[in-house]
């Protein structure tokens, strides 16, 4: 049964993709500027499922933090038809092309941006996931498949409704953008084995769900574990930059995966930047977990050994370590980082070229907070999510990252000898 | 056992990966031609062990194509040395970098090639994979864990040790390049569950070995299943154009994934151009399975139904079909397609351009021959691989394919409001 439905539900997505790969980015755009009007004209509907979903949620005791994903508003609503909108302004780039060679034969070689075909979403309580991922898949040529967890999934299917109003005023099957209509754990591993029609599996949520799909998927699945990301204060740094980026990376929103877990300190400048930073960081009350060598700045801080560093903590917290060199960073990157955003702050040209091109992270910067690595504040506009693994895409994921790439020959007549 | 080995050769490969992905291209040019250098000196025991190799593979009664991948003689010896040489000559892309994007608040974006980390090779009979496929990810700054067939170890081993000099001699970690030292296909398994160790897998050999090891594996893997390859006349032909590359695809070699597989005759110039093909396949002594429309111009040609054709003969057999019109050729090609490589024949702009935009498959040729595809004929150089499924690389596989984009932001002490 589940096996049946599964299969059925990637077939139809296989067969409905070939419908939305040959659109021209106007036609693609028509069709999205549908699916926003739909969400606005269905937000009554919307909002009643949406509190069914609710009140479920609260019998079964969710947290808060869950409850608030789950909670759709007038405004929230409003809020997924203007990003539905801002993905018509971004550029598609299915079919970009660009001249790879011309071979002495005369045959001219070039690559062709194309859709990667079916996508398939596993989330949880977040809603809005459907309509931003069904409008982002649907700008880059591909259908999708939105598997989102127990607590969302009335709501789903009524955004899904809305969307699939805008399809079929447009002539489109509407099996481009399907919701998964139950959230039963063996559909979702059966539809992990359809490798011969779905191409991606894009999985959001905590590191269980993470690890749980990529371990029974048979399909290629970008994985994002978790942040856990450092900054180094070189001996060369500018100080006061130094401590506006510490503070901002740490201090401005802990939830998040692009927020410092860690801060190294070069041993030559630890005497004049560790009181600095001990000043700060305690009057934004972040509790410090310090090595031997750092510990004595800090007021109540709790010294910590080598193996306890790498901590994610999403919280106000925070590792010091105070390294011997420049290498000493990069060691500590190598064993602790999560290959998320790694920042170094220094005025030399040379060590900051070193950082960027020795350190192995997806983003990896120069003199700059570590909350800007989202696909928002780099320019892809909205993001579909980030990887760290680094096959197909490393980092956060924009359009282009649900496309990919074919070969175009183009001669007159040539044949090989 | 099986699974502390798989892990020990894993965990080593990961820790000397980050001692290659750093080497500058004159660097690891350098190690490249003391490898050449050391297979040639090693011409006489890599030889010896071949043997070795050869007489266990006759006893197991190994079939003579077999027998003749595995052979090694002092001219394939040479020539394995001599592809390293031309790797030496590719341009490295690690490190390539280039602007996304300035911000408005002042950030610059680029993008920049890194190599992936480790590469796992899954192979059978070839041991010139050992040497191709070793300098291929050295070149590209990965390291590679080489897992060959029981009937090519000996030989491989023998390449690896001439391989290992040269890195011993360059003061590099000899686990940059590792040959699996048992064809165990326990250790195999446990290798493919590798995944916080190895980043990609590619497995070249027959379709059962690939469905194992996709099925198997943790680790992403590229998937080359086979070549159904068709050619596509078109009512705009130029029809000599037509029939020389129609008897290229198909009888300049015929058990390699890019020969032709299956024409498509468009009904209009069925009646010229049938007669002409028939004529020349017949003198190239090519079995002809035909639709019940097309079956009437060849003599002694087999008559076969819709649910007949997709077949990889890999021989002088051929699938015709004549079709309505270029819309019925595309409904062919998505239903019996391989993706691997797709050509038209027409003189029509308009209609080679849509079905290099429509078609769905690695490669799509206007007016070329099949058989141009491949990574050397497209001027990739050397290729690791054919990926026939989407992600991350889709085609021929050359250095690039090894390698990734990571983020690099550049700023002078930016933090978010």
């Amino acid at each position: 049964m589940s096996q049946d439905l599964a299969q059925q539900i990637a077939k139809r997505a296989a067969d409905a993709a070939h419908a939305v790969a040959t659109l021209s980015e106007q036609e693609k755009n028509a069709v999205l500027q549908k699916m926003a009007n739909a969400i606005r004209a269905h937000k009554d509907e919307i909002l009643k499922v949406n509190e069914t979903d609710m009140k479920t949620g609260k019998e079964k005791g969710l947290s808060d933090a869950m409850m608030d994903r789950l909670h759709l508003t007038e405004e929230r609503v409003e809020g997924m038809a203007t990003a539905i909108e801002e993905i018509i302004d971004l550029k598609d780039p299915v079919g970009d092309s660009y001249l790879l060679e011309e071979r002495p034969n005369g045959l001219k070689i070039e690559k062709m941006r194309i859709p990667l075909g079916v996508i398939c979403m596993i989330y949880e309580a977040r809603p809005n996931v459907t309509a931003d991922a069904g409008a982002l898949c649907f700008k880059s040529g591909n259908a999708v498949i939105l598997r989102c967890g127990r607590e969302a999934i009335e709501s789903s299917k009524a955004i899904a409704d809305a969307l699939h109003e805008a399809l079929e005023q447009s002539g489109l099957p509407k099996d481009v953008i399907t919701v998964v209509p139950t959230p039963d754990r063996e559909v979702m591993t059966e539809l992990l084995q359809q490798k011969d029609y779905i191409d991606l599996v894009i999985p959001r949520g905590g590191e269980g769900l993470i690890h749980f799909v990529s371990d029974t998927s048979k399909i290629p699945v970008i994985q994002h574990y978790k942040g856990v990301c450092h900054l180094y204060v070189d001996k060369d740094a500018d100080l006061d930059k130094a401590l506006a980026i510490l503070l901002n990376g740490k201090t401005q929103r802990t939830g998040v995966c692009n927020a410092l877990e860690g801060l190294l300190v070069h041993q030559d400048i630890a005497d004049k930047f560790l009181p600095m930073a001990a000043k700060a960081l305690a009057e934004k009350d972040v509790t410090i977990h310090a090595c031997n060598k750092s510990v004595g700045y800090f007021d109540g801080a709790d010294e910590i050994s080598v193996d306890d560093f790498g901590q994610e903590y999403l919280a106000l917290e925070i590792a010091v370590r105070t390294v011997d060199d420049f290498d000493g960073a990069l060691e500590h990157i190598k064993r602790f980082g999560s290959g998320h955003t790694e920042v170094i702050v220094t005025e030399n040209d040379q060590t900051a070229k070193r950082f960027i091109r020795e350190v192995d992270s997806a983003v990896t910067m120069a003199n700059a907070s570590s909350r800007f690595s989202d696909g928002g504040q780099l320019g892809l506009g909205a993001e579909i999510g980030i990887s760290t693994s680094k096959l197909h895409a490393y980092g956060p994921m924009g359009l282009q990252a649900l496309t990919t790439e074919k070969f175009v020959v183009t001669g007159n007549g040539q044949i090989r000898d």
